[in-house]
């Protein structure tokens, strides 16, 4: 591994380009570690997943900083503060990836507070509080069907039932990949978290956008006002009557694709009043479907099912609408003499993020010159788990195309060196 | 199979309640021969369809009756008239079903006109004009996405592009289920028909009806007007852009499942608005789908397919309202930055009946002591062929319940028998 660390000799000025040349390197490295056919793969408590951390760890042992894993395997990177008995700060994300993902996702979150505490080290300058950069395992949810895990693990969240979860493809539990990267699955089954809360001082993480929103408002940095929940269905279904699509009069028919239609595009023209309104919503019926087994051109469909979940990052807005969502199948049902059968429902919160950090980091980005603004995320991320925790977290978000979850997504790194500024400024300078 | 056929004695008279015994073991061995799950599945042009007219052939066989198979591997069978080389009757209807269907909705009209021609020759009773029961293929469109195919056939309607049409399920083409069935496949796509439109006198055929009517007026038997005609297109996509769930805002969503709500809701509503104007219409999307090799319930959905049919006894009306349905999916279009990819669509005129014939049918009616009255036809028919190829062409109804295309059609067999009185009757006595 050492022919691929990148070795820098000590200076007191770490010049803006040889910084984005710094950065790029260590994506380029990490890129050919992890690249698996088309994408990028690193397995959640698995080989890639390590192989990335301890990449980051020689690198940052090269750099004079203090570096351990944890006891539920996350790793940990440390520049010691003035203070250091004060709260300390953590500047994390994680370095799991989707199969078949792109290099960005997470793995930006990571180098970005990396680079950072490089750049303090090279430049001498100690922060008022130490900083620990965090590689959290396990935040994707595609290997053992559970986000959060190395998150949750240090709030003493994980439950024996997560650490049963099988692995996608080998079909062997959580705990065994745990126990072969020395986690102590006793102790973090124990409810005891590894961290008391009151000695983190704040969790700042920096991600790639995974929605569209900065690419069409050309900013290249963007700071999170909040992480969406969601309430989902995955299968409702609309029963109506099936019949002769050319012999029932219209006023004898229940047909429930046209239901269906018509209960949807409701929704739609609710979800439009409402974001008018300034709510924060978003609404999907990502599955749609009549029954295959008998639907025809030429017949009434009699059956439909589809998909529901609508996200937001306020509870009352989430709750209120699904109430509306509702009362309007009630509605469709009695105008409509069809049925809507809703399974059962399920709810992620909503996470708040802290606003005096929002304001912090906003202004760090009009100090870089960045016209930059508060967002919502869309997906999930760790800094949910620290919020929801009661640590005050914030988020900055860099600019990327074509979503994430897909070897195609393409951050500029020029784009990620702003949002690592932004960090470093915020980190040397915390609002505490 | 001749162990379901039901072998009786030659006699002069067969008397009412024989008969009725006859069609319900005509009935019975039809749907054992075709029970496929739950409900009846025939397929054009395939086997279930090919055991059902073997079935016939061998009954009709075995009571004297000539029977061939013409080149579009429609069945036919004779009895021969006094004059035989005046222009025949054909009396006939299809024995196929749609998937998973009744077990009436077309072999009724077959088995009607064979219990028809099986009296009148155990009866010793010669009908002035040549009669041919036709089994004809391919009525459906479940299949293959075009409805009377074999009607069609023999009149040299169909095209190279009907014959490449593909099978729901196996996706194999038309053309080679035919060459199965030995169908001349060139003469048929020649444009030259099977039969001189001048060889044949009248259409007679006897359906259920398939809407709720006659079962409202309590009219066991009922002669029709005219039939609708329509407008169709299998598989209608919606391109939009697929995406994150979460992370999409709704101003930046190309949603295709949304959008084809939209859609369809706009399509209802006019409809409803032309109704109430005292317009003939109805219009059916029953097959509605987003694609399953990459939907999810978290994923804003790319793709969107539907089906569209609409139906109307007048000509302007069908191509007055397409317009219309063309045009909402412009604006659509416009509004949602998705589009819509139209396949190739299908079209089957409108077709008015014989006045004269109209006026007979109604006159055995009223000999067989029934108050039958004179109603349009809500589905389409292979009469449709017929009389808009230039024959007389006339229908009876029989009272159903529950509609049909649905395993649940019923129709009594009493009704039925009074139907074939009348069917007979009117053979026996033709107004030409």
């Amino acid at each position: 591994m050492n022919s691929i660390i990148h070795s820098f000799p000590g200076k007191m000025d770490f010049a803006s380009g040889e910084r984005l040349q710094f950065a790029s390197q260590i994506f380029k490295a990490l890129k050919d570690l992890n690249e698996v056919g088309p994408g990028i793969s690193r397995e959640t408590y698995g080989p890639g997943e390590t192989l990335a951390m301890e990449y980051c760890v020689k690198l940052a042992t090269k750099e004079g900083l203090s570096c351990w894993f944890d006891e539920a395997a996350n790793m940990v990177i440390e520049l010691a503060g003035e203070d250091k008995n004060a709260p300390f700060i953590i500047c994390g994300s994680h370095l799991d990836s989707v199969p078949q993902g792109g290099n960005y996702d997470g793995a930006a979150g990571v180098v970005a507070g990396l680079i950072a505490l490089i750049r303090m080290q090279r430049e001498g300058k100690i922060p008022p509080r130490s900083i620990r950069v965090m590689g959290l395992r396990g935040e994707e949810s595609a290997w053992f069907g559970q986000c959060y895990l190395g998150s949750s693990a240090l709030f003493g969240l994980l439950t024996k039932s997560d650490t049963e979860r099988r692995h996608r493809t080998s079909g062997k539990p959580l705990k065994d990949y745990m126990k072969e990267l020395n986690v102590n699955v006793k102790k973090i089954l124990s409810g005891e978290p590894l961290l008391d809360v009151d000695s983190i001082a704040a969790y700042l993480e920096l991600h790639i956008e995974q929605g569209p929103v900065m690419v069409a408002r050309n900013m290249p940095v963007a700071v999170v006002t909040g992480l969406r929940g969601n309430i989902r269905h995955q299968d409702i279904v609309c029963e109506g009557e099936a019949g002769h699509a050319g012999a029932v009069p219209r006023w004898l028919r229940h047909d429930a694709v046209l239901a269906t239609a018509d209960l949807l595009n409701r929704y739609d023209t609710h979800w439009a009043a409402l974001q008018e309104r300034g709510l924060d919503l978003v609404l999907t019926a990502g599955i749609l479907r009549t029954n295959s087994s008998d639907h025809a051109m030429s017949r009434i469909p009699g059956e439909c099912h589809f998909s529901l979940e609508i996200r937001s990052q306020s509870i009352d807005t989430l709750e209120a609408f699904y109430q509306l969502l509702r009362s309007e199948a009630e509605s469709v049902e009695r105008e409509r003499g069809v049925r809507f059968l809703f399974d059962d429902r399920s709810f992620a919160a909503p996470a708040v993020l802290d606003q005096r950090w929002i304001d912090h980091l906003l202004n760090c980005c009009k100090g870089n010159g960045l016209n930059s603004e508060a967002i919502a995320s869309g997906a999930g991320h760790d800094a949910a788990v620290f919020a929801n925790s009661g640590v005050p977290s914030a988020m900055i978000f860099v600019r990327n195309e074509n979503g994430s979850h897909n070897p195609n997504e393409s951050m500029e790194i020029e784009d990620f060196m702003y949002g690592v500024d932004v960090l470093y400024d915020a980190l040397l300078d915390p609002p505490l």
